[in-house]
């Protein structure tokens, strides 16, 4: 396989550096990168530095490193152009042709878009994060009533980590409620939930990859075993269908895909960004 | 103040599209921009859905929209380019000469890098967001000896979503230990801790901010005074400097940047992406 030295530099987090060079690199499948962030690039003393190592990787490689860069203020970007790599200039590229057509000068400083000042979005991601961990895995259902979503599915389906991406991304507060033995002697949904039918989303999972993340955790215990799995599974699906809960599968989706499907299935809205 | 209307098409999430065209946007200050984002455009009914909307934007703001694309598919994204819009293709802009430097081809293929495939990567996800939550705010201290990392602060620094996010965004485990009342008697960091010197990091807070988030929750506590804000944060940071502890200020940082840069700072090693 080629190996080939990928640097992310920015100068700020490197999150949008990492975002857009990811998802190209990703294209190129036949090669494998090596991967360095450089953050907070962000004077000139800096950028020199992360100059040579770029050079130092061209030198080690004998090929161009390829550079990723989001870098505003033009004297730094002039030094990582001038390194020996191949560079893809995010901000160079895409700014003057938008200054054109919206007909306005880009401000050109950094971090614009991070910055904490809005305290009403502060507020409103740490309330999500806080309601969901407050009514995590069944708990403190009292509250459902404040939730823009409440998650069902069996144990370990990837309920509480979608909650909590939810909350974190977009400020939505989800809540997650495991569907037990108990809850499953039934063909109906727990009474519980009766009253918020329309908040409820199902999650389902292969039941060979719930067997193999159970098992993980617990081997040898009854609640991994395959069979178990695969019953829970059925039953769970079997309920989803019968009282008209919108589902999807967790097997192959990231958590950022599940998410970004069931905003798209539910039309919930958004908080931010 | 001028508004001008953005759409974000993908045939993903739409999350590389977001992070890009965000990044962009926001150096247009003057400029308000109505956000739309279509995520999943992935057949040409749909594709030509997208492009109605953005139609129907150009004819009502009689201005172009502008649409940042990160579409892979040629019929796809040539159907968005025909729409009345300003139009900021991802992929068709990077990925040919990324094929030339790197002499290959690229595979053309939709949603590679979220793909969940990777059981490793997953295991490491859900592991390090269990341990988030179970050690979280000071509980399960026992535990310390597996986490890469100790947040301290005074309560409401932002400690819990930083760990959230750390161990979702990195793999990262991540402990908060809440500095207490009691804790903030002595002039010493809490015997429990110190084991874990190494591990520990500080976040401190501007007290007005502090005051501002506590009393949206607590409003008219003692808790939420500012005097004793104050007090908290004129401790606790004397508590770091004294015990050699690195800190930041969460203040004016998102979380995303605050974690970015306690990872440039500890050098701690990130499980992915």
């Amino acid at each position: 396989m080629q190996q080939r030295s990928a640097f992310f530099v920015s100068d700020r987090t490197g999150i949008t550096a990492e975002t857009m060079g990811l998802s190209l690199i990703s294209q190129f499948d036949l090669i494998e990168f090596v991967r360095t962030t450089l953050p907070f690039i962000d004077s000139i003393t800096k950028a020199e530095r992360a100059k040579e190592r770029i050079n130092a990787a061209y030198a080690a490689d004998k090929t161009l490193p390829i550079v990723f860069g989001t870098l505003i203020a033009p004297p730094i970007r002039k030094i990582i152009t001038s390194a020996q790599g191949h560079f893809i200039d995010f901000f160079g590229t895409f700014i003057a042709p938008l200054e054109t057509v919206l007909a306005c000068k880009s401000s050109h400083s950094i971090g614009k878009i991070h910055a904490q000042g809005n305290l009403t979005t502060y507020n409103q991601r740490m309330e999500a994060v806080n309601f969901a961990l407050n009514v995590d895995d069944g708990a403190q259902t009292q509250k459902y009533q404040q939730a823009d979503l409440i998650l069902i599915g069996v144990s370990r389906s990837g309920k509480t980590p979608t909650c909590l991406y939810l909350a974190m991304q977009y400020g939505i507060k989800a809540a997650n409620y495991p569907l037990t033995e108990e809850d499953m002697q039934s063909s109906d949904l727990p009474k519980l939930l009766a009253p918020y039918t329309k908040k409820l989303f199902g999650l389902t999972i292969n039941p060979q990859r719930l067997h193999t993340i159970r098992a993980s955790r617990f081997p040898h215990s009854q609640y991994a075993e395959l069979r178990q799995c695969q019953r829970e599974v059925r039953i769970v699906e079997a309920l989803f269908a019968k009282s008209s809960v919108p589902y999807l599968s967790a097997t192959a989706l990231s958590i950022e895909e599940l998410s970004s499907k069931l905003l798209d299935i539910t039309q919930i809205q958004r908080h931010f960004p």
